[in-house]
């Protein structure tokens, strides 16, 4: 909201919970939902207005349309979460056609998703500009999420173990280390400290998010992991030294 | 056109030959093209812009995206022409969102493809309004078509007999007979008549295009069959009687 109201003069905030991108019908029963505190927060940042449609206004009866973005939605989370980066670019389609927004503001929190993104939008010409906002933390470095007050006290204490092990994995492979080294060390660390799994610890093109084992352009490191029965993300980029 | 004059101030033409929604290379080779008699068409109608994109420049490398209107793309000529209407939806959708027309202008010869824009368009929530024109015929009532001119002059003499088969067909149904009867004699008709053959040959509600049995609600009736190594499709209006 922060990035957005520096860049225009009319803020709005679209606040859908998109049953078509959750695969998982518990995970959707279990994402928290508090319209009236982010309407509070929402006014508090003086947004200019709200758009909080409901299931059946994106999806009434007839709706048979569907947005896919290959190559970039598969691996990391598209792998893990079949059909969710449909459902993230059709609805993500359908905002931007109805906001009629001039500029978008998407966190880097959901890195693979924000490349879909961008790439949805430049290839359907939709007359957008999409921003990536960097990731906001919490002071022990936990990037913040919807899903971060499932987490039980203990777990909270532990969530920063994967900012951590992407942390020192990132700047191992600045400082040489071979990747596979560094990615090894950091699942393991993540494992160590407490997470129960780890879906996907990878450095990835910063573009077009292809694996890559050498750090000879702008690069991301994304995991995916599960710690107390809650899945968390994160992210981080790793530039080649020069 | 002259639909759209009689409708805007300003009217753009699109010209554009989608590799991406033929099937089958050896008719995307023979398609028909003269982009010169068509600029003096167009400008015998007074069009304000022709926008005749180059295939680079819609499909530039690193393009991955695709929108599907699943349920009306099954059957009929998405049937026999596989990713047919998966690339005339993506298309149409860039073709809408970089002209940002108010108003779009489709042929209903394309029935199936008025009724798959009309609901991409709602679906995705393209700020535009789809408006289906006329069939225009030739003076034996042909549909006109590109493809027309790859007939030869003896097979051009037993095209109408589509258009003919159809009509018999859809007053026989408004009559009262039954409908398999009734296209069963035009499918006859048509391979009597030169055709070598019938691809389809159905009624369907005019809006979902689900095979219909019964004329209880508005129907249209859609026939694709081959002629002199052409594939040719024409469709006509079925209302109820009252």
């Amino acid at each position: 909201m922060r990035a957005a109201r520096g860049r225009a003069k009319r803020v709005i905030v679209t606040l859908f919970v998109n049953p078509s991108q959750f695969n998982n019908a518990e995970d959707l029963a279990k994402y928290p939902r508090d319209e009236a505190s982010d309407i509070a927060r929402l006014e508090a940042e003086h947004v200019d207005l709200l758009y909080a449609p409901s299931v059946e206004e994106m999806y009434p009866e007839g709706f048979v349309t569907k947005v896919s973005v290959s190559r970039l939605s598969e691996g990391l989370c598209g792998e893990h979460r079949p059909g969710h980066f449909d459902g993230v670019a059709t609805v993500v389609t359908k905002l931007l056609l109805q906001t009629q927004a001039n500029a978008a503001f998407f966190g880097e929190k959901d890195f693979q998703q924000l490349s879909v993104i961008r790439r949805l939008a430049r290839d359907l010409d939709i007359p957008v500009e999409i921003v990536g906002v960097p990731t906001v933390r919490e002071a022990d470095g936990l990037a913040m999420s919807s899903r971060n007050v499932r987490l039980s006290e203990a777990a909270r204490k532990l969530a920063p173990a994967m900012t951590e092990a992407l942390s020192a994995a990132g700047a191992a492979i600045q400082a040489g280390q071979p990747v596979a080294a560094a990615t090894d060390a950091a699942r393991s660390a993540l494992l160590k400290g407490g997470y129960s799994e780890v879906e996907y610890l990878e450095l990835r093109d910063a573009e077009t998010l292809e694996p890559i084992f050498e750090l000879d352009r702008p690069a991301r490191l994304l995991a995916a992991g599960w710690l107390d029965g809650v899945r968390l993300i994160d992210n981080i980029a790793v530039l080649p030294m020069r």
